[in-house]
C-alpha cells in the first residue's frame, strides 16, 4: 500500500492520458477531482494487484460517453460516487477496493476520488492497459468476468442498475442509457473478487502511468527530450511527426468519432498521416499503408510540451509527434483480437504488432 | 377478495380492450397467459381497492412497447414475473397485491399470470381508466407517487433496476432500454402504499371491463345489439359507423403511430372520419370537426363481431363502429389535461368533454 500526493496524481493524469491513446479523457479535468479529494482531507491509497486477498471484493468505477460531451458537462463529483454505492448496496458485500477499468486521463483517475471518499484503497491496475471505447473491450470479459451487476448514474441522481445477459447486451444497454443521460455516466461494473483481479487484470497500469508522466515533467525541467523519455518507458516507437491539417469530427452513437489528417514535417516531409478514432485513435495509415492498429497504442504528442493530445481536443494546427506503443501480450491473443481487433471497429486490416511493422521497415 | 374463472378472464380481456381505446394490446394473446396460470392450478384472487390496508405495498406490473411488436414476439411469460421479483426484492417488503397500471386487452390481463404466480391479489383499479402510451400518463403520476423505482426485463433475462429524479425521466429512459430490448419490456413500477392507492388509483376499472365484456358476449348469444349494450354500460356515445379505406402507421421511437382514416356508410355516407393514434387513439376528427380526443376514450369495434380493434390490428377493408367514453374526472383537471390532453400530444386542440361535443350536436 502506498499513498499518492498530488505529484504523484499529476504524474498519473498525463501518463494515463499517453496510455489513453487519444480517449480516456482530458487529464486537466481528471486530476482536479483526484487533487480536490486530497485537498478535502481524503487519502489517496494504492494497492498492488498481488496485495488483494482472493475472497476480496474488488469493485472498478468509471465515466462512459463522449469525451466531447464530458469536457462541456463538467461531473459534480457525487454522480460516480453514487453509481459506486448503488452497487455496493445491491451487491450487499464489504468493498474492499476499486480500481480503473481503462487508463485515460480521466477514468485513470476518477477512480482516486472514489477511493479516497469511500474509504478504500484503488487496485493498480486496470482492464485494458489502455483505453478502449466499449465496455466488454477489457481483459476481464476476455477471462470471463462480467461487466453486471452494473450501476450507471447521472448528474441528476438517475440511477440504473443493470443486469445483462452478457457483455454485450451490457454494452448495447448501457451506452443508450449514457445516450438519454444527457451523453455522460458514471458507472461501476465488473464486480469481481481478487482470485478473479489476478487473472484478468493488467497489473501496474497505473505505475507505469506515473513514471510515463514523470519521465515527460522531468525530462521538460531537464531541457531533456521527452519524447524520447516517453518512448524509452514505454517501449513505444515514434510513428510521425508533422502538422494537423483537418479534423473531421462528429458524435454519433454515443461516440466521439472522426479522423484526423497530418502533414510531415522535418524528415516526414511530403509524406501524409490519417488517423481515425472512436472516442480513442484505432488506426494510423501513412501514404496509404496501416502502420499502427489497434490493440496497439497509437497516440498523439504535443510537439512542443510533449503532453498528449486526446481526441477531444485535437484541432487543426498542432504540431504533434504520433508514437505507437506496444499492447498487453493478453489483446494479441485469438479472443482478444476479435474483441478488440481492428475488424471489429470494421476496418478491413490484419492486424500486424507494431514491432513487426516497425522492425520490417528498418 | 373474489376469484376469475375462464369466462371473467374472457370478459376482462374484450371489456379491457374496448377501455384500451386502441392501445393496451390485444385482448386474446391477453387473456392466454391468465387463462393458462389457472390450468396450471393457480388462483386469480381480485380485491376492491378498500380492501387493501393503507401500509400494504401494492406493486404494477405490465408490458411497455409498442404492441404492435408484441404480436411478433410473444412473451415466454417469466418476463414480468422477472420484473416484479427484481422489484420486489429490492424493495426487501412483503408485497401484498399486484395490478394493472391501464386497462387494455394485455395490461389488464398480465398482472393476473402475476398475482396467480406470486400467490397475491390483484387489485381491481388502475392508473388510466383506459390506455395511455407513456408511464407518467398516470393517475399516480397526477396524484404524486412516482414511476421509480421501477423494474424493466426481457426475454434473454436482461433486467433493468431504475430510480430517477422524475417520472418524465422514467419514460425517457425507460422507453430507450425498451426499444434496445428489441420494441417491449416487462415491467414493475409506481410501487404504492394502500393510502397512495386509495388517493391515486381509479378504482373497479377491472369489474368495468368485465361487465362491458360480458355484455358484448350476452348481446351476441341473444342475438341483441352489442354496441347499444356497451354505450348503455359505459355511458358512451357513438361517434361513426363506417369503413376502413387506409391505415397509415410508422413504428417510431418505441410506439405504433398512425392515422385511420374510415369511410362513412348506412346514416354517415358521404362523411369521413380520421383517427388519430400513438399506440392508443388519440383524437377522432369528423369531416375536418374534432369530434373526441383524449383523455376522453375512442374505441373501435368490429361491425359484425362488436369486438374491439387495436391499433396494431387495424387494417383496410375493417368495417367499424366508432365509440367514445368519457373519462374519469381525474383526467378533466388542469393537471390532468396537462399531462394527458391533446396539446401535450401535440395537437393544436383545446379539449371539450365528449359528452359536451355531443350534446352540443343533439
Amino acid at each position: 500500500m502506498r499513498s499518492l500526493d498530488k505529484e504523484d496524481i499529476e504524474n498519473l493524469a498525463v501518463g494515463a492520458a499517453i496510455l489513453g491513446t487519444g480517449g480516456g479523457g482530458d487529464p486537466y479535468l481528471g486530476k482536479l477531482t483526484a487533487i480536490q479529494a486530497l485537498d478535502e482531507g481524503y487519502e489517496i491509497n494504492v494497492v498492488d494487484v498481488k496485495e488483494v486477498p482472493d475472497d476480496a471484493l474488488v469493485i472498478p468505477s468509471a465515466g462512459m460517453g463522449s469525451p466531447t460531451v464530458i469536457v462541456e458537462k463538467i461531473p459534480k463529483g457525487t454522480e460516480i460516487i453514487n453509481a459506486f454505492k448503488t452497487l455496493s448496496e445491491y451487491l450487499g458485500r464489504e468493498v474492499y477496493a476499486t480500481m480503473p477499468i481503462e487508463a485515460g486521463g480521466l477514468n485513470s483517475t476518477f477512480p482516486l476520488a472514489v477511493g479516497a471518499k469511500m474509504g478504500i484503497p484503488i487496485v493498480d491496475a486496470d482492464g485494458m492497459g489502455r483505453a478502449f471505447p466499449e465496455l466488454q473491450m477489457t481483459t476481464f470479459h476476455i477471462n470471463g468476468v462480467t461487466v453486471t451487476p452494473m450501476a450507471l448514474a447521472d448528474e441528476r441522481d438517475n440511477t440504473v442498475l443493470l443486469k445483462t445477459c452478457d457483455n454485450y447486451w451490457a454494452e448495447w444497454i448501457a451506452r443508450d442509457i449514457t445516450i438519454r443521460f444527457g451523453g455522460t455516466a458514471w458507472i461501476a461494473l465488473y464486480p469481481m473478487t481478487g482470485k478473479e483481479l489476478k487473472k484478468a487484470a493488467i497489473p501496474g497500469t497505473m505505475g507505469l502511468a506515473e513514471k510515463l508522466g514523470a519521465a515527460v515533467r522531468e525530462t521538460k525541467e531537464s531541457k531533456g527530450n521527452p519524447i524520447d523519455a516517453v518512448l524509452d518507458v514505454s517501449n513505444g516507437f515514434e510513428l510521425f511527426k508533422g502538422k494537423i491539417v483537418d479534423v473531421v469530427r462528429r458524435t454519433t452513437g454515443g461516440f466521439a468519432r472522426g479522423e484526423i489528417k497530418i502533414e510531415g514535417i522535418d524528415e516526414y516531409k511530403g509524406q501524409n498521416l490519417l488517423v481515425h478514432f472512436q472516442n480513442e485513435n484505432l488506426v494510423a495509415i501513412k501514404d496509404g499503408e496501416v502502420i499502427a492498429s489497434v490493440p496497439d497504442l497509437i497516440t498523439l504528442l504535443d510537439l512542443e510540451t510533449a503532453m498528449p493530445i486526446t481526441t477531444e481536443a485535437v484541432k487543426y494546427g498542432y504540431r504533434c509527434f504520433v508514437i505507437g506503443i506496444p499492447c498487453s501480450e493478453m489483446w494479441r491473443t485469438e479472443k482478444g483480437l476479435e474483441v478488440a481487433g481492428p475488424k471489429y471497429f470494421g476496418y478491413d486490416v490484419e492486424y500486424k504488432p507494431i514491432e513487426e511493422i516497425m522492425g520490417g521497415m528498418q
